[in-house]
This record gives C-alpha cells, sequence and structure tokens, in this order.
C-alpha cells in the first residue's frame, strides 16, 4: 500500500519520476484520500479533483523558492501528501494533527493559512512585489490556485484588476470545476460554461491564424477596422477576454486530469512576462465514482464505507444540529409570510436549506461566495419591504461587517442575519471558529443580538426577527441541538428568561452552553450551593433589569458565552454594571480567551477552555469559595436531547 | 439668480422644460455649486462632473417610483438642487442643514445613504428583486450611478456577476471620469481607456453591419468560424465585453456632458429587458476650467474665491493635520528602511502621500477603491520580508475586516495600518466617521493597537509597529496636529505615559483628545482638584500595571477615547478591572454613545458629546462631588500647538 507515496518525503522526490509512475503516484493518492475519508469528516471531492494539478505543479516549479498559494485551501490534502506529511496524514483534522488547511507552521511549503475564500490572489501579488523589491535576481515564480467559486468573489477581481494595472508575472491557476460547494451561479458562471466549450487552445490557434492570414480586404470600411478585427477575433475566439480586459493573459482551457498537458501549460505561463490565468478544467471527486457524481454531497462527506470499491454507505449521523432547527425555523417563516426571503452565499447545502430552495425557488437567492454583497442585497429586499434572511457562517460574515455597517445598520433595515457555525467550530479550526461574532457586532448601532439558549430559542427568536424593525443577528454553533425541559417563557424584545435563581451565585448562560449551564447548577447545588441560571437570549439590547439584579443580589455571577472575551457579551455585562454604578468584582466572564483557538473536537476544545459544565463547576466552586453558600430549595431542571446524557460526564 | 433653479420643487418640473431651458438650468447649478464651494469645503468636481446625467435621469424616469442610487454619495448635489431642496442648499453639511451624501430622512428620493463606493449595484438588485416579487405590476425602473474609481470595487463585480446570472432588468449608469479621487489605476481602467477611444457606438454599429454583411466566406475554416466571428466582433469591436460577459448589455460611450444624447441612452436602456451597463463618459469639474484642469484638488477642495470667474485663490488652511504628521513619519520610515512600503486605497491625495508616491515610486502601491484587497495584498508584502503601511481611513478599513483576521492577524504577518479619520470626521458624517475601530480591531489575537495622545506620539509609534514582529494599527483624527508641551517618555511596547499624577482623580486619554485632557486637568486643579493625565498610547497590549494603578489608588479614574463606547478603550479597561478583581465602580468612561452620529464640525460634536475639555471638566466635577478632595502640587503641564488657545474654552 502507498508503495510510491509513502517514499515521497519531498516534492523534489516529485522530478525523478517517470510519467508512469507519477500516474501511478496520482491514483495512491487518490486511495490515501479515500481511506481518510472513510474514517472521519473531511475535505473530499476537491482534493480528488486537484491530484494531477499537485503533481504537475511540484514538478514545474520548485516551491522552496518558489510561491504557491492555495486559495480556500481545503483542497491542499494532495499538497500536503507530497511536501513531507505522508506519515502524519492520517491525524488530519485531529486535535494536534495536521490542519485541513494549509498551515506555516506545518511546513515551509504551505505558505498562508487559508479558509475564506479569494484573497490568494491579492497575498501574491503582496508576494511577488516584495520578491520583486528584495530579491529581483532570484525570479521566483508565483502562482496561485483559485476555484471557479471563488472566482466570484470581489477581492480576487480586486487583485487581478491591481495585477493587470501593475503587470507583474504571476500564474493565477483557475480550477474550473463548475462548483464552489452547490453549483455556483452568477453570470461569469456562464461565461465559464461557455469557454469550456471552446477548442483547445493548442488546435484552434493554428486555424485561427490560417484564416486570419486569408481575411481579404475588402474596401474602405474593412481597411479601418483590419486591426481591429484581427484583435477582437482573437479575443473573442480565443477566449478568455474577460481575463484579458482585466491584463491577464488567457491560456486554456486545459484538462486538469491530464499530467502532461497540465506540465506543459503551465510551463507556457511560467515563460510569461506578465500576469497570466491558466484555465484548468477539472472534475470534482475524480477518480472516485459516487463523489464525482455527486460531488456536493461528497463535499465534507461524513465517513462512509466502500463496498465493492464504488457502492458507499455513510455511517449514521446522529441528532438535529441548530443548522436543521434554523433550517426548519426559516422554512416556516416562508411559508407562513410571503415577505420572507432566503439568502445564502454558496452554502445551501452547509446551511442545509435545499427543501428552502426547492419550495420557494422565487424567494431563495444564492449569490455565491460574496458575503459582502449578499448583505447589501438584502438591505436592498428590506428597503424593497421584503424580510430577508442572510443564512451565513458567522466567520464568513466578516466578509460582510462594513455592509452591515453602512447598508444595514446605519439604513436601520430590517435584515436578519442567522450565524450558523458561530463559536467553535471544531475540525476545521481557526479560519472557521465563528468567535468574533458578539465582538464585531454588538457595537454596530440599531442592530439586535440575539443567541438562542437551546432549541426551542430558535424559531420565537427567527419569528420575533421578522417582526422588529431592525437589522438583528440570531447566532448558534455547529453542534446538536439540546432542550432544556422547562416551559420556556415567551421571547420577548430584550428580555432574559430566568431559568432559577440562586442565593449564591447565577450562572448567566449567553448562547447554546446553556445546558451545560444548567448541568454545571444541577451539580453545584448537589455540592449544597444554590445556583440559578439565566438564558440571556439577548446580547443587544442586554437585559439589564435582570442581570443587574442578578450581580447585586447574589455573591457571584458567571458569564458564559461561546466566543471571544474581548468586547463579547461577558463586556457588555461590565459595561452595564458599571453604567449602573455597581460593584463588578462579583461577575467572572467566562469565553474564548485572546488567541486564536487550534482545530478538534469541539467538544475537546471547549474542555481544554473550561467552557463546559465541569469547567463551569470548577470556576463557580471557586467563586463559592470566596463567599459563603445557602442552599435553599432550587427548582428541578432537567436537560434532554440527544446529546444531554453523553455530555454530561 | 437662480431664475429657474429657484422655481424648481420637484423633478416633474424637470419634464416641463425646453432643452434650451434644461440647458440654462444646468448652467445655474453649476453656479450654485460654485457658490457653495467658495463658502466651505464641499465635495466639488464630481458634482459639477453630473450636472447633466442628473437632469438626464429625472426627465427620462420618474423616481418617485422608479429606484435610483447613487454610489459613493458625494456626487448627489445636483440631484438635491433638483428634488425640492434648493432652499436649504446652502446648509450643505453644516450641523442640522442637509448632509453631503443622500439621505432617507430628508427626501423619498435617497433611498439609501452611501458613503463607502460600490455597494449600489447589489442594494439596486435587491430593490429590484423585492420589486418582481411585491409589486410586478408596475415594472419599476432601476438605475445605480456608479464612479468607475468604485468600479474597482470587489462588491461592485459581485453585485453584476449576480445581477448577470439573474438577467434582472437593472440599468447601471457606469460614470466613467477617469478618476477616483486620484486618477484610477489598475487593469480595468486601461481597458476603459480603450473603450473611451473607440467611436461612438450609434455610427459603428451601422458601418459593422455592413462589413459583417460583405465578409465572405472564404472556405471550409472560415465556413465552421463564421457565427463565433460575428459573435466575437461584434463584442469585440462594439466595446464593452468585460461587462457582457458579465451578463450586462453593454452601451455606450455617450458623450456625458449631452443632455439630449444622456436622455436618449437612457431611453434605451429602460427599454432592454435585461441587465444593462450604459458607460457616460464625463469630464469631473467640467464647466468650471480651473476644476476640470485639476480635479483632484478640487475633490473636495477648500473654500477659495474666484477671481475674473475662473481664477481661484484658496482661503488660508491653517497648521499641520495629523495626516500631515503620519505622512512625514512614513516619509521617514520610507527614507531609512528600504524594506518600508506605502499602499493607499484611492486616497493618495486624502492621505497626502504624494510626496511618498514621488519620492519612492516603487515601493508605493495605489490599488484602488480595494480596501479589502490592500489588507491581504500588505500581508503578502510582508511576507516576502517587507514592512508595508496601509495608509487608510478609519471607516473604509471596515471593508477589510476580513483580510485583517485572516491574512494579516491569523499569519501574525507585520502589517501596519495607519488609521486616518479615526474618531469624528465632521461635515462627511456618518459613514465616513471613524467611531468603530478599536472595537472591531480590539479583539483580534496578535493585533497591537495604539493612539498617538499628540503629534509627539505618531513618529515613535510608527517606528515601534515597523520594528514589532506583529500586525498593528495607529489611529488618529482629522483635525490639526497638537503637542503637548513636555519630555515625552520614550515610546515602549505596552507602556502608557504617565503626563501626571493626581490625589483625587486621573483622566486616562486614549488619543488625540490628551490635548483637553489636560487642558481639564489644568482647569480642575484650578479648582482645587488634584487631577493626573495618562496617555494610555496603547490600547493593545493594555498597560494594566499603570491604568489599575491608577484605578486603585485615585478616588475616580476617567476614560476618554474618540471612539464607541461598546467594546472601546474603556471597556478594556473594564476587562481589565475585573481579570485583577478590582472595583470598576471609581472608573468612568466618556466616548461616543450607541447611536449614529449626524455631521457637523468635529469640535461641534465633540462639544455635544460632552468630549471636549469643558465636557470633562463637567465629568469630572460630578465625579469629584462624589468624593474628598485634595490639592497636592501638581507638575505643570502646557499645551501648545495650533489650535491650543482657541480650543482651550
Amino acid at each position: 500500500m502507498d508503495e510510491l507515496l509513502s517514499q515521497i518525503r519531498s516534492p523534489e522526490e516529485l522530478r525523478r519520476l517517470s510519467h508512469q509512475q507519477l500516474t501511478q503516484l496520482a491514483a495512491e493518492i487518490r486511495e490515501a484520500l479515500c481511506r481518510l475519508a472513510s474514517t472521519r469528516t473531511a475535505h473530499f471531492a476537491s482534493n480528488l479533483g486537484v491530484v494531477e494539478l499537485t503533481l504537475a505543479l511540484h514538478t514545474t516549479f520548485d516551491f522552496r523558492q518558489d510561491r504557491l498559494i492555495w486559495d480556500t485551501g481545503h483542497q491542499v490534502y494532495p499538497h500536503k501528501l507530497v511536501t513531507g506529511r505522508y506519515n502524519r496524514f492520517f491525524t488530519m483534522r485531529t486535535k494536534g494533527g495536521l490542519m485541513g488547511y494549509p498551515n506555516p507552521a506545518e511546513s515551509i511549503f504551505d505558505l498562508f493559512m487559508t479558509g475564506h475564500a479569494g484573497t490568494s490572489v491579492s497575498a501574491l501579488l503582496g508576494l511577488k512585489c516584495g520578491d520583486d523589491l528584495l530579491r529581483p535576481e532570484e525570479g521566483r515564480h508565483c502562482v496561485a490556485v483559485v476555484g471557479d467559486g471563488a472566482l466570484a468573489c470581489g477581492v480576487v477581481y480586486e487583485a487581478m484588476n491591481n495585477a493587470g494595472g501593475l503587470k507583474k508575472k504571476l500564474i493565477v491557476v483557475l480550477n474550473d470545476n463548475k462548483m464552489s460547494i452547490c453549483p455556483r451561479t452568477g453570470g461569469l458562471a456562464e461565461y465559464l460554461d461557455r469557454l469550456r466549450m471552446t477548442r483547445s487552445y493548442a488546435n484552434f490557434k493554428q486555424e485561427l491564424s490560417t484564416f486570419l492570414h486569408r481575411l481579404p480586404l475588402i474596401g474602405d470600411t474593412a481597411e479601418r477596422f483590419v486591426t481591429q478585427v484581427k484583435d477582437a477575433m482573437k479575443a473573442g475566439l480565443l477566449g478568455g477576454m474577460f481575463f484579458e480586459e482585466l491584463g491577464f493573459h488567457y491560456l486554456g482551457p486545459v484538462d486538469g486530469h491530464n499530467i502532461r498537458q497540465l506540465q506543459k501549460y503551465l510551463a507556457m505561463s511560467r515563460d510569461y512576462d506578465r500576469p497570466v490565468l491558466l484555465h484548468v478544467v477539472t472534475e470534482k471527486g475524480h477518480g472516485f465514482q459516487p463523489a464525482a457524481a455527486d460531488p456536493t454531497s461528497f463535499h465534507t462527506p461524513a465517513p462512509f464505507q466502500r463496498e465493492n470499491g464504488t457502492e458507499v454507505r455513510f455511517c449514521k449521523v446522529s441528532a438535529r444540529s441548530y443548522t436543521e432547527v434554523m433550517r426548519d425555523a426559516i422554512m416556516d417563516q416562508m411559508r407562513r409570510n410571503p415577505k420572507a426571503a432566503a439568502i445564502v452565499a454558496a452554502m445551501c447545502q452547509g446551511n442545509m436549506l435545499e427543501p428552502v430552495r426547492e419550495a420557494f425557488p422565487n424567494r431563495f437567492f444564492d449569490v455565491g461566495i460574496c458575503e459582502s454583497h449578499a448583505v447589501a442585497f438584502a438591505a436592498g429586499l428590506a428597503k424593497a419591504g421584503m424580510r430577508p434572511i442572510v443564512d451565513i457562517y458567522s466567520t464568513f460574515l466578516q466578509r460582510s461587517y462594513d455592509q452591515i455597517f453602512q447598508e444595514a445598520a446605519l439604513q436601520n433595515l430590517p435584515v436578519t442575519m442567522t450565524l450558523d457555525r458561530a463559536g467553535l467550530v471544531g475540525p476545521d479550526g481557526p479560519t472557521h471558529h465563528g468567535c468574533f461574532d458578539l465582538a464585531y457586532l454588538r457595537h454596530l448601532p440599531n442592530l439586535v443580538i440575539m443567541a438562542p439558549g437551546d432549541e426551542l430559542d430558535v424559531a420565537p427568536m427567527l419569528d420575533l426577527a421578522l417582526r422588529l424593525d431592525a437589522p438583528t443577528a440570531i447566532r448558534y454553533p455547529k453542534t446538536t441541538a439540546e432542550i432544556v425541559q422547562r416551559t420556556p417563557a415567551p421571547m420577548e424584545y430584550g428580555k432574559a428568561e430566568v431559568l432559577s435563581w440562586g442565593t449564591d451565585g447565577m450562572i448567566i448562560a449567553c448562547g447554546t452552553l446553556l445546558p451545560e449551564c444548567v448541568r454545571a447548577a444541577r451539580r453545584l447545588r448537589e455540592e449544597g450551593l444554590s445556583v440559578g441560571v439565566i438564558n440571556a437570549r439577548f446580547v443587544k439590547p442586554l437585559d439589564t433589569d435582570t442581570i443587574l439584579r442578578a450581580v447585586q443580589e447574589c455573591a457571584w455571577v458567571l458569564t458564559v458565552e461561546e466566543g471571544c472575551l474581548p468586547g463579547g457579551f461577558g463586556s457588555a455585562v461590565l459595561e452595564a454594571a458599571n453604567e449602573a454604578g455597581i460593584d463588578a468584582r462579583r461577575i467572572r466572564r467566562l469565553g474564548i480567551p485572546d488567541r486564536f483557538i487550534e482545530h478538534g473536537e469541539r467538544a475537546e476544545l471547549l474542555a481544554d477552555l473550561g467552557l463546559d459544565s465541569t469547567g463551569i463547576v470548577g470556576t463557580a466552586r471557586e467563586l463559592a469559595g470566596r463567599t459563603a453558600g445557602q442552599t435553599p430549595p432550587l427548582p428541578r431542571l432537567a436537560v434532554s436531547g440527544p446529546k444531554s446524557e453523553s455530555a454530561a460526564r
């Protein structure tokens, strides 16, 4: 097994392999990818698609010197396999193991940690300009691999426009697999379809040249045009006019699974002295039939088992996630409210909104990987009288910060943003953790910010959001939904929900760590402490009445949030206490500290940060140690839900 | 004077004017613009450029129903003049007067408050989709006017790509004046130059048609191509292929100062049933020779007087601004450090970096209105070993939030960001106030954040930033620089500067309100209170030793910042006190409250918010009233600088 692959310790060794060996290696890499994907959830189809491209890149360039950036770096697994990380490959996405994205701490061959799409060309242009200033004699080549999905990102266009203007020698490899994660959309997608249907450049060029040579001059009108005609025809017929007009030389389309052809075109690209866009056509999931047939499902599939080599049986996925709970709430709003509209940024699958797309095609908009546009577009919809819901990952909404400011908050338009994967996302790691949303949203005037405490809060919060005349954000994590058994208090604007009142201490949960807080309170009660729990629900406006009453009446108050401590929910509580002139020494804040958090399972990471019930109990005990405890009767709170037993370690 | 203009109460009335009258009206509008610009600083050249376009738009469409968004709304003055705001026109940009940008609160003809460039097409597409869903029978037309400078913004491209894919009937008027504020850059700029040089569409179309008709068939090769040839030639020759490939029909270029031609083309655009890009060529500053000759200086000129109708004498501008102080510091770094590089986003003039551009053309990069790209590009430069300085307005850096996160902070690359116009910018108002930077930056790990207390801090801070191995932000306001007379403490990483220690209270100034704080302390001392002043210098890492010592030793501590209170500097102080277990009731925070601040002179706005020395004294007196005061000797601190006497009201 892995006869060749296991021997590859660095990319130089690839250059000593014959074409036949490279082909065998490609097969071994695919086999390794399948083995990994059958053990745990990992990016799969996109990696199958770039096996040959990876080998062609490393045999054409020397990336010890030359520069390579993988845009949206989840397609980096083959690259990791041939850059000295074969031995650690099966630790991928586990805590302490390889990261599922490029990681400069792992290898000199990983220049940038890239998880958000579209910035590779900018960074590459920076590298190129820096190299030209600092080491012009070395003539390092600069290559970015950009997916066609990422091509919809505005920042790619900004960078290409800049590079075209500067006429810098860059190679942008457009990895065109017709997909982002879902099939991509937009005018440019249709354009790429047309390009892909044109003949291969090499044959065509000869034919065109012959034709142009034979073009007769037919009088004055023609004569005046003839130079322009030739230019126009060349660009129009050979394709790539779009890129040519940004200042790039267009090459392609090239078969992305033909190593020899890739090498030939990469070498050709290398020899131009201006920006080149090399259009490579790949098949997402190539070489593994089930993935090629359904690349969306196989983007990050659940672990599966191969049967007879091609049939696939997915391992069972457990109960409902918050993503599904919110999806159902959105579906319900779409049914009840003809003004409701749903907007996603190429994440229809991740957000599990396919049923909404199918049921309400006219009010469903997938704008592509364009988060900035998504929010401004939603503001336009809101201005026209619609009630748009932008369903988006917390970390990707960072791209929309300025549009949330100008188009939503400043105009005070009722744009609802549902922030999925807020908090620690687990194996995707630091580029994807949604830690910062409370801090980057909380200071924007007019914005209302909510965090459901459990599954039961989700639908009422969305319902409230769609009735408010203000921009609203609702954040929830990537995990299985839980229910805190109770008769929930009605969802009221700016009101927290008091689950129980404690004379010793109070835990104020901001978001879905509520069940952990409830479990912690129960354990503390068993130890003889009277500890109550508040479900904050609102980050903005904060329910200062309830929260400050707790601060004044109880010996200690512990705020718990799955978000960064600086500027977050706990900070809002401190601000409120300060404004009210209340001693805040009784308040202790638990949350994510001021550093980037590694990858690993979400439960592992929460435990490490003291954000599970054990950690909360530990902090509470410490706080209680500073004060005398009393034990009045506490209303019993049961926690149910799929994960409750296992999580209540 | 203003014979016709003064009679126009709504755009309907324009439609009753003859062509000759419209021409006269255009002249009157220009005259009104000149009168305004001679009394105060206002956007000028861009407004002179769109006079005819404004009249053509309002005579072709009915924007009581139809939708009009002015991108980067500073070109909206003629629009304000003809939409019922003539009588208030000369209150423009004064407190309580008209805003210098579209303002929905002023008029139904202003749909979005737009100050940041490029989002108009997104918002317009949202309006269009909303109108199609809610009122399809009305057939409202949707028009955005986008400058060619804004065309470099990624979000415009995202929106056009989306609109092209949806095939929605939109009209994007490209107002091509070859400028953003400075001459624009990038591959697309060259493309527009080529487009502009092609003949006018109308004549050309006929000639091309004739030519294509006469194109003979010359054998097999030709025969196979002929359809493709015709398409390619049409697009290539008629221009606009770039836009066509995004799914837009391209019309133009059209003379933007010919009302009849504009009306004809706008009507033509209106009758297409898919997205149209109408390329209008205007001259920035048209109709006023000095402005047309130097549109950069006349973008927002200082008040000037006309002599003999064309000669211009600018009113004297007073002493050095922080912008100039930072420019000089950047220039100095560029001289001393061959690795230093300067990056601007189309704001070379606003940032006053022309001398840097001239002295170091190889290390100066104007990327256009592309803030997202600017930061990612700088990260690439830093990775290559350079020490990039991104010189940018605080409010526009909001566009880069996600790149600061991923490309700078996550990679911990030494990108220095100098945030000009941080705090209240004055007459530009809420789209331009740089209130949020401390709050949107403070939670990002690895980032170092500084705010100079006065002019003397600026150069040492930049020097320190360029020696740190971390991303760094330095923020300073749009105002005249001041100097607090003292021997400044050396600039040390994470260290505040204690100017004086007070036994009654301490004022901790974060940033250039320091002189106001010093003046306030002096007045309080005259009243018998011992009040000290700390120049915080660092927002992150916070000098907790010094600051918490003040909190513990003094009866009260007042934090003063020209930034939003939620999540800002004062909030960081509260967090630090909380972590140290210190009673924070002695701390009072002054800053910008949680609402959008209107336009007006910066000094007026600061006074309104209690952030001038009078306001600080008032708050301090109130705090002192709660505690007993002592009066030990206080070291004398003199404040000098151009504004010190007048500002020390």
